[in-house]
């Protein structure tokens, strides 16, 4: 079996280059795979050079001399040819590379998913899922930051696209779809939703309409669909609010011996409970609907975290899921809003 | 003095009558207010008799004999002409209540606060704000569901109303305002966010640029604008998030001694958090900007709750919120957004 090749932007997020080329270099030492490290070439062979790994097989440099600044608009890195992550991107593109990891600038990332990588012909446009956990099992929510203006016919693909992630990545058959909305009946919520909804019902989806934001965390749903914008302030509200809730209790906590006592005994189950929670920090999300996995990071990843997205790059490709994809879209959207 | 009268929606909400006309007995007891019980005359009746209230000059029925359902499109009300929701708006507006409590149909309570009591001349659309807890203290969210299409300049009377909340109500000074969107920079965010930014800049207010959904629970903002469609699923994925935490941490805790010897130690620090968590629970949110309070409950509303959705309502009424109000409105707004 040929070694699978990745593409890694080592001159996006807070920690580059050195963090990200370290995370490489664990890349190739725990998971076997030929990693390719874009960007600056005499920086990132410094790094390896005094990790004494300079000429090592698995580790490949290709030089990329421009770099994305993360307050840059997405659309800069489509005309900045030279910059390591659409140099990455071209990799995956050409078939140098089987995927594409990068803690660079969000939204450039997506528009070389989108743009460069390309997404499968019957998905216009790709989008970020995340699962939420509840007291049953997970939510998907989708989409959490790629769309943030959608059409109707946007919200239909992110529904397919749901609907696969659930049913292939987290083994729920048949899964139950909602469109989020704020009131339960047809008819409610905004215009987006209003004008989704009918089609919604056309879908060979497992449609059951409205979900509302008290449905998330509640296990009454498997998928719920949002455009790009109220996903990611929610998933971003949901990060901060369960800071804020452990902040307020370790304040508390303070004033108290008896309640230091008893933190003491829960913590295991906090610890627990927050490696549930931990839902963002698994190294890394993958663009759904691109042709080849394109997994976004944390700005603030660090080796570790690069590490695992390699892993998530490459279980991705190891799934069925774009085969699934592609087939669904065909067969469960309706005519009116097929690609 | 006189004696204050508030007009009480008695056929909506979940336990209605039964419950609301018990929360107006509570409310003529506690507060010393004239309570105006408007539904079905014949089942008020029934309830005050059985109570041995009948008669009492506190508590004064008004017929009306129509009903605005839970699932009836907002508008309806405003034919329904008879109604409970109606004619207890009516009250208000020709003087003779002082301010509106309904745990019935929010849309439609909505509807007769903005068309039938009204709202102040230079405030277009009424909104519904929440201060939401942070290690630091509060964050004002608006508008949290009253407008789920609002147009920039709404935004920017949203923005003016937090601010006020957040001095008069909060006593916080100048506060921080931020426009809710995903990424900091402008330029960045929905076309909606995008729009409203630069008329942000123009207000009086100190407005600190854009807020993201990590921000609402890290004390960074005191008030933070957003539409009524992702303010409301934000609040409802919190309360379900907190509830699915809770959830969460009792199943682990049941598979553990020492765990369940942790969490009775926590517990006074838990219910201490819970309350101050309880956000929602507080009896009765105003919509602010309508000229007299109108008191929006939960649809689960006891008689407790409509007792101190009374209580709200005659708190608001004493401050000075409304004159400061139109005091910002008129001073802080530029003139390309007046009214």
């Amino acid at each position: 079996m040929e070694r699978l090749s990745f593409a890694v932007d080592c001159m996006g997020g807070d920690y580059a280059p050195l963090e990200i080329v370290r995370g490489c270099i664990l890349a190739a030492d725990d998971l076997g795979y030929r990693i390719l490290l874009v960007g600056d070439g005499e920086r990132i062979e410094k790094i390896l050079k005094k990790a004494g790994r300079l000429g090592d097989p698995l580790l490949e440099i290709v030089h990329a001399p421009e770099v994305v600044g993360m307050e840059e608009p997405p659309s800069a890195v489509l005309r900045k040819r030279n910059s390591s992550l659409y140099v990455a991107a071209k990799l995956v593109r050409e078939g140098r590379a089987e995927g594409l990891v990068s803690a660079g600038n969000t939204g450039a990332v997506l528009a070389v998913g989108k743009f460069v990588v390309g997404t499968e012909e019957e998905v216009e446009r790709p989008a970020i899922a995340v699962a939420l956990p509840n007291p049953k099992g997970w939510t998907v929510l989708i989409d959490v930051g790629a769309n943030v203006d959608p059409k109707p016919r946007h919200l239909l693909q992110f529904a397919v696209i749901g609907h696969t992630y659930a049913e292939e990545i987290l083994g729920i058959k048949n899964p139950r779809v909602g469109i989020l909305s704020i009131g339960e009946e047809e008819g409610k919520g905004n215009e987006l939703v209003r004008e989704t909804f009918p089609l919604l019902k056309q879908t060979g989806l497992n449609f059951l309409g409205n979900a509302e934001g008290r449905d998330i965390y509640a296990g009454t749903f498997d998928v719920i669909v949002c455009d790009g914008f109220t996903g990611n302030v929610i998933l971003k509200a949901s990060e901060s609010l369960g800071l804020a809730v452990v902040q307020m209790l370790k304040e508390e906590v303070k004033k108290s011996l008896l309640a230091k006592v008893g933190a003491f005994f829960l913590m295991p189950v906090l610890r627990k409970l927050k490696k549930k929670a931990d839902f963002a920090e698994y190294g890394g999300i993958p663009l759904l609907g691109a042709k080849k996995p394109v997994i976004i990071t944390h700005g603030r990843a660090n080796a570790k975290a690069i590490r695992n997205a390699v892993k998530v790059a490459g279980e991705f490709l190891s799934t069925d899921f774009n085969r699934k994809l592609v087939e669904n879209m065909r067969s469960l959207m309706p005519e009116v809003a097929k690609v």
